[in-house]
């Protein structure tokens, strides 16, 4: 079985694992404050073409989402976000437990736009009887969406500006953030992200890394006191030597960019191969996952050898799957895909 | 500077970070459903002398303590330790951020006594406004103890008694409980806290592992539903092979037996040195942590070349301090330091 | 002006401050045990036809939603309710707070069905993935719902087969229950929500009390240790006889029917006046509450000596708006009212 | 049986029922944003010599704690209060249940120094792990205690000092501060509290009130939004009218002062009279509550006669035990009590 149905089904890139070997007996302090962790910060202080901003480093997407979003909301404050996006869908009511509404905005291909931010606000601050309903406190964005799409530099500035009209930080959600900075089309960089966001977070879990994140924070209102949150919230490792040293091999000869282009080359030879036999896609996705919309009966020839993720019903006799790459995907068993998808039946 | 600090300023077991590279290109399933955990966890199963518990791995000690007691107590329940409890002290509320209140008792050597969990159940429920107070919803207590102290089987099965009569689970918090099994004296085995516990861990993080914890779940009203939970909090790490392969290795050849005796043989040496000096110890410890009280000029004596950790002022004149060995100190390090220590000064 | 926008907008029934001077000198016992709330249960069994139901007194309806959800959930679960509930939209993010996330269901005229209930849970327990999704944990009911529509004896018993199917409690929100009980077509009594629901509670604030919500609890797995909650959400009056008396004055006599059916009968009077004129009505209600859709030119006419309460634009020109009667309504008002429509333009 | 257990255990003063009933007929709007709220706003704005305080008004102790601190914490923040705290030990973990740990310190009669607040918040932040501990976000005060005793200007002002040198927000639980205000030796007004307090409240319940408490913010960061949590904790009353009208008719014509000074006259008489026969007390209380230390015998000649309330033993033969008084304790009650401690047997 080949497996194209996530992008975190592999260890970590060879030279991470080298480092860790070469590393191991050193002796270290533990929760962050170690060389390789500062080592990290200063390679992404570098890339985000900001030397003041401050950088955290947690284990996993949920523990950074719910640690965030803690961080910045008022108890009676909520989060804006697509109806399509994680916190909303697939982290177990990691942010109502921590006391916190998510309140969707109906989504577009994984998106929202300013227009419906503003006219959320609006309506809120409107509502004669608004202390009866949730404060909008921050906007929740994903780059790439859940869906694989991007906000362009134009959208991105626009939802930035309503947020900073209405005094809303805006923090973005970057688990696939390489695959976003990698993919055709995109016309925003790291610097970008660190002037339009209030804090964001750069994957490493589903690129390159055994496990990790960094979070990025350009607020300086957002700054103070976050590690006590890490630390109450159980994301503050013990060895965190482990999560800079990852950082720091990845960001160290471009290897994070490197190995993010090499995933979206991939993913776009499938879509191309799915989009020469006249299949179409539930989303218009230029990153690591794609979303083609299949028969029954082209589902069962190719899950034969490929692994695949269902998705969602389109009609009885087709549905939407998904297939990713990532940075471990091999070229030769996406060549094995690319001839299938070409013997496979179209009528 | 030779660090005797802390317990977890190293790496990994070589045999682990050996197999991590063998294992790199695997793709297996995420969230700890691939064949690594479910090794794992057969191994577990067999040292507990239990086929029916429940094991699930998480990622460190803070996670591991607020998942599971928010998993156990209902929201008008409260959590009785000791005084000096890691999530009394140490974890920067984690566990009033899931709504509970920690209960502390009196301690002594970091330990508490069934007859003072017994004293205050009886006192909640003749309390006749008893409904104005935290109910005691659970108990918790670690092995050994942050002192380095251990139950004998004596007060953990009186312990684990007063629970089983007052219908009160008993969890208990093993990050060192390697070392507390390695311990001269110790009359406890992992059957033995299957078998009295209604849930503990088995501590990776700093015995061996680059970071993990293993929740043993032995009572049937606490299993079911524990992985949305692990979810919920962010324990759930998408490559959950990691934390399988990590236990797995440890527990494969008795290795984690085998590191455990190295660390705590270390600590007896230096134990003994201290007390040939007339060294008195703030806690009688026969595990990996040595608590000397030493006069400021032995302190300083010391501290020219090995770190150690200030503890607590014990007169104007001396405190004391705490020397930790773990399953990678090296015995040459430990040569040095009882030369050293034969040299100090003492009045 | 004559104020029809809301059914909380007087004090209370003349028997209750009749009864509160009569009583003001006595010394009770505080927090629920005295012997006006004993007999006030007493009552409330009585008409539940069921001996063994638990009453609590609570002060208001967030209140008592938020310290019953909080009671019955385990910290994975959410509450499945219509998209119009009242927790999910008008109680500034209540539920959230104690942790749990609202899940909402499209709603019909503010009713959910059975159907709907049953595909929620099918779909969350087929999922591969449920972990990752918050698990329904209990049903959320508003009777009248907030649109003034009823649950037929039909559909609250499918519903309630659904929940005890699945074993998930249902809960239903009598704020303003009276006004259910006594509407035309309405088919349900007080004892068939004590045997349908696992806990309900019977509106005071609405319907004749100062202030004042009584939970009935009929499943005896939610009976044990409410009153910690109560007390930890600040839900426990200190002088609970003000609420027992309150109950125990609404419920002799069949005050609180008497007053329920004068708030229906002028309400439908409202409504048929409005027919007559060939007005339409956003929602069928046959309670307190009625919805009919102006025009501008209708609602600045009207509005000149009657207050009501804006609900929602219908199209460029028009708006439903909600006109409300209560237990404390004129029948002289209302004929004003009638009056007034009659000479309404009507194009 | 003649009842001193508590100060809490009848109606309200006749003046409050008499307005009830000359007002039950009026529409007025509800959630506190009445003619009746704002007449007493401005009554406590006048009082308090500070026309910017925001007030707002809730129904009980436990929830204005539970509201007011978690409009203040942030999420990593717990509170400083002295062990015997209301907070601490008779909510039920209503501070918890918002996420915050109580942070008790040691007190005497109820009371806590400026001393040992900078102790605790030096001792925080000189510690390098202060990450992993709570960080202290704000003093909780009660005035009187809950032991009967009153901070002196000189000592407040002292905590007061403290708190803005460290910038943490000073909050006082005023539930019975009426009898504070009244008490000899008090040299603190409702003046004083607004300057040396962020936030603090006026308790109706146990002084003339049915139920209801005035909080008085004038800390301008603690203002925005607090209405949100009131919505949110359930605290915001539908007929906020009730509130309004209580606290308006308590604070015309001097009622909160003069009922207040009546209960703390008859303590007195109370105090002396079991002085005179050589008892001594607990706690030195100029208030309204009473801690004489009585033999079993003593306890059980009075118990035929009087209710008074078991507080804690002091020896085999001895417990110390509390009596109130309040607003509408009877003169004619005390002196009969007077009589029978005259003929107490003391040995």
């Amino acid at each position: 079985m080949i497996r194209f149905e996530c992008d975190y089904n592999t260890g970590a890139h060879p030279a991470i694992l080298q480092r860790l070997l070469e590393t191991n007996e050193e002796q270290t302090p533990g929760y962050g404050e170690d060389p390789y962790c500062e080592s990290a910060r200063k390679k992404i202080r570098a890339l985000c073409q900001n030397e003041t901003v401050d950088v955290h480093f947690l284990m996993g997407g949920t523990q950074t989402n719910l640690t965030v979003i803690a961080a910045v909301l008022r108890p009676w404050q909520g989060v804006l976000c697509a109806d399509t996006g994680h916190i909303n869908v697939h982290e177990s009511g990691a942010i109502e437990a921590t006391g916190h509404k998510v309140l969707p905005l109906p989504s577009r291909n994984g998106k929202i736009s300013a227009g419906q931010v503003q006219a959320a606000l609006e309506a809120h601050w409107k509502d004669e009887n608004h202390e009866h309903t949730v404060q909008p406190g921050m906007v929740f964005l994903a780059y790439p969406t859940e869906n694989g799409t991007l906000y362009s530099r134009e959208e991105l500035t626009a939802l930035s500006d309503v947020c900073r009209r209405f005094h809303l930080p805006l923090y973005l959600d970057g688990a696939r953030l390489g695959y976003g900075l990698a993919a055709n089309g995109g016309d925003l960089s790291l610097a970008d992200l660190t002037k339009l966001c209030d804090v964001f977070y750069i994957g490493g879990t589903k690129i390159g890394a055994l496990f990790g994140e960094a979070v990025v924070i350009s607020s300086d209102t957002l700054k103070p006191d976050f590690r006590y949150l890490m630390k109450q919230r159980g994301g503050m490792l013990a060895k965190g030597r482990l999560l800079g040293l990852q950082f720091d091999t990845l960001l160290e000869e471009d290897r994070y960019g490197t190995i993010s282009r090499h995933a979206v080359r991939l993913a776009r030879m499938i879509h191309d191969a799915f989009a020469q036999k006249g299949i179409s896609f539930l989303y218009p996705s230029p990153t690591n996952q794609q979303f083609p919309i299949l028969s029954k009966g082209q589902q069962a020839f190719l899950s034969r050898k490929y692994a695949f993720c269902p998705w969602e019903p389109v009609d009885e006799n087709h549905d939407a799957v998904r297939f990713c790459t990532s940075w471990s995907t091999r070229e030769e068993d996406v060549q094995a895909l690319l001839a299938d998808i070409a013997q496979m039946e179209c009528p």
